[in-house]
């Protein structure tokens, strides 16, 4: 689904509207997620469609994303506790084979192409361009050797790596990606992560605890994004635990060599937090300072949409990926918005259902609330508004329910006992406005207060609901518990219950 | 919290009120969750009480229920976990010590058990009775020297489990119960687990994956007492792959001999499910035949309280435990309604609010709906209506919501990809009526449900709750759109989307 900016800087001169190949009421320009639920959608009504992609017609998601990244995981949890079960009387030698670990990666990621692979298949041939698209200066689609009209165009290239400045000709071959990491035949020896958002976090502590060194920096004090300060510090002080992170540091030099013994190394000279010097090198350096979205040379500007100096399209309508009242849809990684697949999905089904006219009772989902799962051991959520969100807010007053992990029962009996939640509740009524956490299994706290904020579900029905015992949710009851304490509602002061084993 | 009926046969002779020794507006019977949690509602506000128990002041749960089971369960993870990792290029040499595995279940229950003990031991002295309880003819209770003359009565005094017949002198020194089975100093060789309820399938499956030889017997032909055939027969399948179960077998005989070399052995000869006859030798069996409330012999009658023949309490207020109009409350497992933690705990809260005149404001949980949760893996849940109870009621159409967790993404990633839910929705409206499901973290799909049917949060509104991507969740949201399309609701039939990834 890459439609990749750097490959669009030879623009084609001007064309006349009298050289058009063809013309479409829609076009979808990129078939990752957001793009093939644009085309799937549209495609129900409207059979006058095409769909335009550069490389791989799989998914950010399937390919180089969500998928190997979980499944790098998986391997790496399976590894961290045969290692650590010792406390359980479960003693095991460990020999962690890197080749297969690679090998399972890349098999299951495989497996779930062919699933994306089969149903592009089955699209006919004459609706699918493979080719890089660029929008020309009369708003037509150039592609390969055509020129497209279309009513409607839904954008959807997707997003790339950030490499920083120079850095891809100084790392040379030793530098890695969310791209290529997960190409790799073996685990590396050793790995220098550089960004501890979700991608370099989760790369970070899975290489670790297959057994490769892993060395991790980031320019500031914070991990997974994370706003809530508490939050942060016990996520950091979890992590910790197996990962070594050199937080709020800064590098001054990167590079790679040649070893006297001929094998390539990489460095980076970096100043840590305290400010002392320190050189660290090794075998790969994995940079995940973020993505950017594909869509700079795309020539978007030649359809009226105009880019923020973040090449954000200004005017995005966010539930429909509309852009102000033109007939343009940036959907998916490409709008900068909220880089996700359920939020891609759910853009492109959107974006595929309205651009056609006759499908007046296209349903259309309501703008997911932001929910983010970061899925290292333990994991962090985000869901709702932020802290940061909340406070700048003058007419929202809040109270911070909390639950320590740490001594949790059902936690502890399993040796997952590292995390903390924050519910932020409203204090004048008593709705979740967001939380905040880190610990164990906390994408599911993370989905059940999602759908509290999503449905307005109040504290007061999350607590009416069982919860069973022991469970890791009873965690959740009692952060719960903690915000009805902390409200204004008088009733809900009665409302407790203390725990009872 | 043990007021086992057994001791309770060398009944006094009759008292005459003249002889009371002490009057109180309310007197608990037994401290197990029900009962302590009883006794800190009544208390505070009302001074004027008693509470007596005899046996430990611990709880069935912490002691003998959930919390050791749990244990036992994680330990058991972690050693099935080590030895089947291969697949993920993780390969380990697993060593089970059995007396270490013991000595975390013991030690680990001893830490949840002093909070209670710490709690038990604030209260005044001249509040707490250790002792064995009966109710005279005159509805005094009479409990050591002393004769109890109170206003309201809550009877709390729990379960025991249950042996047939005369198994117990059969069996002898190889007869293990869940009341006895943690206290093992070390791992048995060889244990036969007859009956595969919640109980005995967790302890079999448990001990099996901590390596010893089990084999579970049941008169039936299901597991987990689940009530839909295709669960059933699903959850039979996915325990069938670390677990020999002789299901539909009957049990002939049962007995123990002393070996040649000297070692006590306990045997079973049964016939299995094809009618053939087998004979089991073995070094324990563990009876988890189900449990029984302790009530027949505490003398409930005098009070004025029948009991049917199983000894359930008729007229029993499922709300707050009171009988009929009677100043009795009768709560937790004693009462024979539900025997789950969070329902005794309930039960008992509201039981000791609503005792105290006083507290006319006193906040009443609501019934919870039916929820139950075995904690094998895949773990299997019950909530909300059976099948069989939707089927029953004439004035319900349903349909089922279904989903395999056989390929299911996340299921796959994580290679616990074995299950199947089902969703029972009402056709009529889209409200989700009750699920049953075997799969893997089943734990807290059940709990979403749980809090859907006790909040009317319909299907739709379930579906607009964002699912992030790739989680086992998107397994309940296949489950659930399978439900929207089978609905009769004509504007749920648009609200489809397909998966992508």
């Amino acid at each position: 689904m890459n439609q990749s900016s750097e490959n669009l800087t030879d623009k084609p001169s001007k064309q006349s509207s009298d050289s058009v190949t063809r013309s479409v009421s829609v076009a979808v320009i990129g078939a990752g997620t957001a793009g093939q639920n644009a085309f799937r959608q549209a495609s129900k009504i409207n059979k006058d469609i095409v769909i335009i992609n550069e490389g791989f017609w799989t998914t950010t998601c399937v390919t180089v994303g969500c998928m190997p990244s979980k499944l790098l995981i998986a391997a790496a949890e399976r590894a961290h506790d045969a290692k650590y079960s010792e406390e359980f009387g479960i003693h095991s030698e460990v020999t962690i084979n890197g080749r297969q670990v690679m090998a399972r990666v890349q098999a299951e990621r495989s497996h779930f192409e062919s699933y994306i692979e089969k149903q592009v298949e089955s699209w006919p041939n004459d609706k699918k361009i493979a080719g890089k698209a660029h929008i020309n200066e009369n708003g037509l689609i150039e592609v390969n050797e055509e020129i497209i009209q279309a009513e409607k165009i839904i954008i959807a290239t997707g997003s790339s790596p950030f490499i920083p400045d120079d850095w891809e000709e100084k790392l040379g071959e030793t530098l890695l990606t969310s791209d290529t990491v997960f190409d790799l035949p073996d685990l590396p020896e050793s790995v220098a992560v550089i960004g501890t958002g979700a991608v370099g976090l989760e790369l970070a502590q899975a290489f670790s605890r297959l057994g490769v060194a892993v060395t991790a920096f980031n320019r500031e004090n914070r991990v997974a994004g994370l706003n809530d300060a508490d939050i942060n510090a016990k996520a950091i002080d979890c992590l910790s635990e197996d990962l070594t992170m050199h937080l709020k540091s800064t590098i001054n030099e990167i590079g790679h060599k040649i070893d006297t013994d001929g094998k390539t190394a990489a460095f980076i000279e970096y100043t840590d937090k305290d400010g002392n010097e320190g050189r660290w090198q090794g075998e790969r350096v994995l940079v995940a300072t973020g993505r950017r979205n594909n869509i700079k040379q795309l020539g978007v500007e030649n359809l009226g949409v105009e880019l923020d100096d973040k090449n954000r399209p200004k005017n995005l309508d966010k539930h429909t990926g509309q852009i102000g009242d033109l007939d343009v849809y940036i959907v998916g990684d490409a709008n900068a918005n909220i880089p996700l697949l359920h939020v891609a999905s759910d853009e492109g089904y959107s974006a595929g259902s309205i651009v056609c006219n006759q499908n007046t009772d296209a349903y259309i989902r309501p703008v997911a609330i932001p929910f983010s799962i970061v899925f290292t051991s333990p994991q962090i959520v985000n869901v709702g508004m932020t802290q940061q969100e909340i406070e700048d807010d003058p007419d929202l007053e809040y109270v911070i329910g909390k639950v320590s992990f740490d001594n949790q029962g059902r936690s502890r009996i399993m040796g997952v006992n590292c995390g903390l939640l924050h519910i932020y509740g409203c204090k004048e009524t008593d709705k979740v406005l967001g939380a905040s956490m880190v610990g164990p299994d906390a994408e599911y706290i993370g989905h059940i207060l999602a759908n509290a904020i999503t449905n307005e579900i109040c504290v007061k029905q999350l607590l009416d609901t069982p919860f069973y015992h022991p469970t890791i949710l009873e965690g959740l009851r009692t952060a719960l518990r903690d915000v009805q304490h902390k409200m204004a509602i008088p009733y809900q002061s009665l409302d407790t219950q203390e725990d009872g084993f």
